[in-house]
């Protein structure tokens, strides 16, 4: 199996939202390598890649909720029930402040819940600090 | 039961990164309380106290591991078991960076994990960016 590559899964439909979380990164000097899933159901494909060895383990996963295919909270379900992936920090970065989803979530055993703040200002500060928490200071999981 | 207060709990049982904690906390412009539970007993009962409503829930608990009487993990362990606590975000700050307590941490849900910097100026940024993070970024859960 490929070694962990501090490397960040973004799960994100929305192009500008995309853009604008990786110009974020960026910014914040975080040079980790960024891969895009577009929609659920391709979050899932990677997560079955690297139960089986062919896809490399990512640092952090940045979840959307609202997502075609297959929905963020069940692509969350299929992390935490895979052995390999159990463990991976994984950050709900939403637009949804619905009680329900930041519930569901937790119990699902996501790491943090981030509210996708409106302005792209906000975004952009909110992004960079959340990068910045995940990747330098937090200590992840050995990968299995 | 009181609501919640907004309030950190910090289980520490050094009082010299718990006087530079909160130090950084408040030079990080964070005003909410903090309640100090000084060992892993302390930290058990207190949950206790949530649990039969005369205690107020936390926003967020930073847990040593290596505590007098109860260790941290088994503070975890315990707020992880109880309904009321059991999504309560709880980040391990401590000085053990061995691969066992990363692993058995994020095995019994701890949200993050963050090894303390000897460096006492390291020590006081890490704290402060934490603060930063899980009380103005991050979404709590609702208190039960």
């Amino acid at each position: 199996m490929p070694t962990a590559e501090n490397m960040i899964l973004l799960v994100e439909d929305d192009p500008d939202h995309e853009a604008l979380a990786i110009r974020a990164l960026r910014k914040a000097n975080v040079a980790n390598e960024i891969k895009v899933a577009r929609d659920g159901a391709e979050a899932i494909e990677y997560m079955n890649g690297i139960a089986s060895g062919v896809n490399a383990m990512p640092q952090l996963v940045l979840l959307d909720l609202k997502l075609p295919k297959v929905e963020g909270l069940d692509v969350l379900r299929a992390i935490r029930a895979a052995d390999k992936t159990a463990l991976l920090p994984v950050v709900v970065l939403t637009s949804s402040d619905e009680e329900r989803d930041i519930v569901a979530s937790y119990r699902l055993g996501v790491n943090s819940y981030i509210r996708k703040p409106v302005n792209f200002t906000d975004f952009a500060e909110a992004t960079k600090q959340l990068g910045m928490y995940w990747l330098l200071l937090n200590q992840c999981p050995p990968t299995p």
